[in-house]
């Protein structure tokens, strides 16, 4: 059944943008880092951190309608960035219970507000481009997910450059006959990291798209798929949501939120709403990019080249003889690389990362043994 | 002729120990520059700076007799290295020029205050091993300086333990017969640095020694040679020298010494003394290391190891995973390695090196490098 009554404008006003600043970015460590987390950085050289850039993002859309939702020990550096929020546009998380409770509060705080709402989530540290080709895909997806009598939960699927093994991907179904969103279609399949091999062939055949995580769809959607598949939680979620906005907020949350099963959306909802026939994707031909490692600000970024070393970081002086590779410097220190190939060095005040762009992925293991050894401040 | 009237030990009361204390240390770079050359570094964990340790090996033969000739931008350093010294035991450099007018003027200086002296020139960056034997070697080399009529110049030859191409080599001649030096022996010559064919032969010879830049000779002899072969500079260092004991020191060296001739002391006087015969050699047993790179701060130090990388500093927290290679930190900074084989690293406030083993002797070409863009902070 296709949008009747309302007219698109009139849908587009439902809708409220949701931010889960959570990750840390671990494999961005140790530039990123549980102190200043990915979404804090401005790793574009774009002059706004990842966050502000998300929000700006959204606005044309959602017209000052935020919730981000973030940790407790980032309130204040998330409001330095978007003085536009007002308190009740923040949610803070006072220990970490992964994308399903972040996310499925979100959806249970913005339903009590208003069942109507139709919600947006966008992570706060995905790099995006351009932006007038992102909204346009975001307003398919509020079309969409306010067809038909309940609405649909829309992904936004990411129209794949090269067979990537480091993303999970949506295989495209028919076509759906939203009005205001030509490019909807029902989701056949949600499928996991492929092996090389297998993604090429997704590649080739054009009937798949990157699950890049972003997803726009009725909060009563999300919470009855939540409610069927996670009852704990949703029961959790709406007591605590229901407190929310009243003098009860903090003594609920306190009792309620730790006890709260972590989970990841994507099972809490996603996936099962997908085998009950409620998704539907939008694809997106914008330049996506979640910034997973070092060589990803090395493209995001317009740096300098030093011979074959692509150097970040405006304090930096690097000399640079027979080597390549990239320097991310966060300091002013001199840097002096010579004979040493495809490296990749992290240069902090407090930590130095050296390893090979080949061993990129290996820094979590850093960062889990720092931790082992107690070595928590830099962490 | 053997040395006749003079008793070994009143022989050994004309001994002074001269500690040229110049080198930067370039090829240590960033832990040794010019505010902090090698000299003033304890480079093998023994708690001793080098100087120290040279001081302090030297003690018991000069019985406080000592010229320590440095650079102006050091003496206090030096001063709070060796309490020990009188004002009069140190020589400033207003500006480097060399080893051939450092020495030369200590000569100069030392045969005005008294033209019998024997002088040992022993630089100040060098580590060596059991203290006894090298002062052995030196008594061996005073007996022979002060043999014969006019004397020799005595250099210390250490006795190779590997085909080492980084070092000239001293060829042996004749056994000479002094008293109290059964193993002195004429040079036949100086050779310049051979390649790894030419090493292998001298080693397996078992006629060649290592030209470690250490000699003992008497002033006098020193300074016949250097007037015979650097007239220039015997002229100035002689007119320097003649005002040092008095209050126109200042102004005779400002006017004289930027105007002297940059030469090593081994073409001033060591090779053309060689020529004329007046050259002799006694071998040392005892290990020397010039500490000229990393891999020999490796070599010297009791230093941990985590994995296959070795670590110096103590305040280094660093974290290895398929690494190899060595890591020199003068900072707390935590230091994460992933997969990166046979890597160097120096660590330190304001500059990281970051090169290979087999790259590390070309640390020079980055100091070069940052001098030439104006990095000179850090140099």
């Amino acid at each position: 059944m296709k949008l009747s009554s309302a007219a698109p404008g009139s849908v587009l006003d439902r809708f409220v943008a949701v931010i889960p600043a959570g990750g840390v970015g671990t494999r961005l460590w140790p530039l990123s880092r549980a102190a200043a987390p990915k979404f804090l950085h401005d790793l574009t050289g774009s002059g706004s951190t990842l966050i502000r850039a998300t929000y700006d993002r959204l606005a044309p859309l959602a017209n000052g309608r935020f919730l981000v939702v973030t940790g407790l020990a980032h309130e204040a550096a998330v409001c330095r960035q978007i003085p536009e929020l007002d308190p009740s546009d923040v949610v803070l998380e006072s220990e970490p219970k992964d994308s399903g409770a972040a996310i499925g509060l979100a959806a249970a705080i913005l339903h009590r507000r208003s069942p109507d709402i139709i919600m947006g989530s966008f992570a706060a540290d995905q790099v995006i481009s351009p932006d007038d080709v992102f909204q346009a895909a975001v307003r398919e997806a509020v079309y969409t997910a306010a067809s038909g009598e309940r609405g649909k939960i829309v992904t936004i699927g990411i129209e794949p450059t090269h067979p990537s093994t480091g993303f999970g991907y949506i295989r495209g179904g028919e076509a759906l006959d939203v009005e205001g969103a030509p490019s909807a279609r029902a989701v056949a399949e949600f499928v996991e990291k492929p092996n090389r091999e297998v993604a090429e062939k997704y590649l080739a055949s054009g009937e798949y798209l990157w699950n890049a995580g972003m997803f726009v769809a009725p909060v009563k959607l999300m919470l009855e798929h939540l409610a069927a598949n996670q009852p704990v939680l949703y029961e959790g979620l709406t007591e605590i949501a229901a407190a929310w906005d009243t003098p009860d907020r903090d003594e609920v949350t306190a009792r309620v939120w730790p006890t709260l099963p972590k989970i990841a959306i994507d099972y809490a909802v996603a996936e099962p709403a997908a085998a009950a026939g409620d998704v539907a994707v939008v694809p997106g031909a914008f330049r996506w990019d979640d910034v997973g490692d070092f060589a990803a600000i090395g493209r995001l970024n317009s740096a300098r080249e030093e011979d074959a070393v692509t150097v970040l970081g405006e304090g930096a002086r690097v000399f640079t003889e027979d080597a390549s590779g990239i320097v991310v410097s966060d300091t002013k220190r001199v840097i002096a690389l010579i004979g040493i190939e495809d490296v990749v060095i992290v240069d902090t005040p407090d930590a130095l990362l050296v390893t090979t762009k080949e061993h990129a992925q290996k820094v979590k293991n850093a960062v889990a043994g720092l931790k082992a050894s107690g070595d928590t401040d830099v962490l």
